[in-house]
């Protein structure tokens, strides 16, 4: 059994992943493989292809919705393509997104380097922190981990600095010259535990996800949220996804209930009733933390 | 003055300035000028500094809202900051995106490129196709107009092929070997005009957008979006915005109707009603196309 996700070692979604494999499988005394691939929507090709399980981003609180993975779980739903099998949510963990300035071991001060790396969006996130440290060459790479990849084993990279992780650093064996490097601190990402198969067991505190369509009619959307709504169970999300043509509208949306409960069950029975086509990705234990949003919007 | 975007010149915002420029100023002898800034929160900051007009990138139909801009406009409206005055939508356009693989005019053949370079969203947008063409080597840039521009200028690049629009073809005069190399095609981006008071003329099909926060308690948001849905006015986009913190859930929203219209009176009215704190971004009139997709969620 193996548990793929976002490589090179030492993504934000590697170190989800490790967190994952602490707590999923506490009790065993083997745990799964780590594999790598490259990009997130492969993620879950992999997942539907081997009936392992998988790890992928779901929504940044700056960044918003990761789209590209709510298009794999939509494209393997809604299309019902028998090649391309559903995959279900079974499960959430919540990781702080912290950038270090990360460097070679032989690099001892700020002002010897010549130029720092990262992924655009990370590059982004520090720029008024790395103006300020005359840091003013930025190379571009394909994550915050192949930056930190490199530093570590290309000489080309040797006076060059990686925007990457704390695990990232522990990971390439780089030293970290600054911490909190980003602009605007508090960014955390919540990452999907996916699976080729719903998860049944109902815990104490559930979220579950779902997609759905509304058909073009006034009030619709309200018609769908007042099912959640009417139970007082909370709505934990909600996304518009315009799909660019016409008549394909559809929403992403969590609510903080399982399916298997009495409550969960009323909820989705009326959503059937209003809705065009629903899909539900799974319900799964909700990540509680002490500062957790709640939000009663449902 | 001036109408600012992200740069260099031969960005997808590049192309949407100047359709806006063709529209907005179609009557006008002298149009204003394009500055380029290097980052979407950089227009926010100069339109709200100079008191001109930008253009920045709200919703992408694959890749879902951008964050980064929601953000900007959140800083401004919610922290009631003086030295972020507060910025306003003005107008709308969408840009279908389409990427051509740009070559350097003394290339002929696809076999004589060595790599590929372009931004990492867009080089993931067309990983397919690129495998499918044999060409695995990938250099990530800022920007798809940053990579057009280093085919064009920089001889370290001569042998290496863009990924960018054909405008971005155009402006750095480069040559097409391939056109629509996306893997999934269908793919636009609304760009909001912005600039430092509201528009106020009503003109025939208006669309406000808004910011919100809803107190933390059972069917807030139901509330909150009832106000659109008993006008029987259209909601064309919704999304909750994870600041983060407690308390902290913000949602966006955009209506298909003019705040200063009766009806756009009576659903802010009611509106103020069961929100903590609205912030109008603006009335302005929508874009209309022939396969616009109309959603009759509210």
């Amino acid at each position: 059994m193996k548990i793929i996700t976002l490589g090179p070692a030492g993504t934000y979604g590697h170190e989800a992943t490790e967190a994952v494999l602490d707590w999923l499988f506490l009790e065993h005394s083997v745990k799964p493989d780590i594999e790598f691939v490259p990009r997130n929507i492969e993620i879950l090709n992999s997942v539907s292809k081997t009936q392992n399980l998988g790890v992928v981003p779901i929504e940044n609180s700056t960044e918003g919705l990761v789209s590209e993975v709510i298009k794999g779980f939509w494209l393997r739903q809604a299309d019902n393509e028998v090649a391309r099998p559903p995959i279900y949510v079974v499960g959430e963990t919540k990781i702080p997104i912290r950038h270090q300035l990360l460097v070679h071991p032989s690099i001892n001060r700020i002002e010897e380097l010549t130029a720092v790396a990262s992924h655009t969006q990370a590059l982004g996130q520090c720029k008024e922190n790395l103006d300020r440290l005359g840091l003013m060459i930025r190379k571009p790479t394909n994550s915050t981990a192949a930056a930190a990849q490199s530093v570590a084993n290309d000489l080309a990279f040797r006076t060059t600095g990686a925007i990457a992780s704390r695990f990232a650093g522990k990971v390439y064996g780089l030293k970290a010259l600054q911490e909190n490097l980003e602009d605007f601190p508090g960014n955390a990402t919540r990452f999907h535990i996916v699976g080729p198969a719903p998860k049944r067991t109902v815990s104490e505190n559930n979220r579950t996800a779902l997609l759905f369509w509304v058909p073009n009619k006034p009030r619709s959307l309200l018609n769908a949220l007042w099912s959640i709504g009417m139970e007082e169970v909370n709505m934990s999300s909600i996304h518009s996804i315009p799909l660019g043509s016409r008549g394909q509208y559809a929403f992403y949306c969590e609510f903080d209930c399982h399916t298997k409960t009495d409550v969960g069950r009323k909820i989705i029975e009326r959503m059937r009733t209003v809705v065009d086509r629903l899909f539900i990705l799974g319900s799964y234990p909700q990540e509680i933390d002490e500062g957790k949003e709640v939000n009663n919007a449902g």
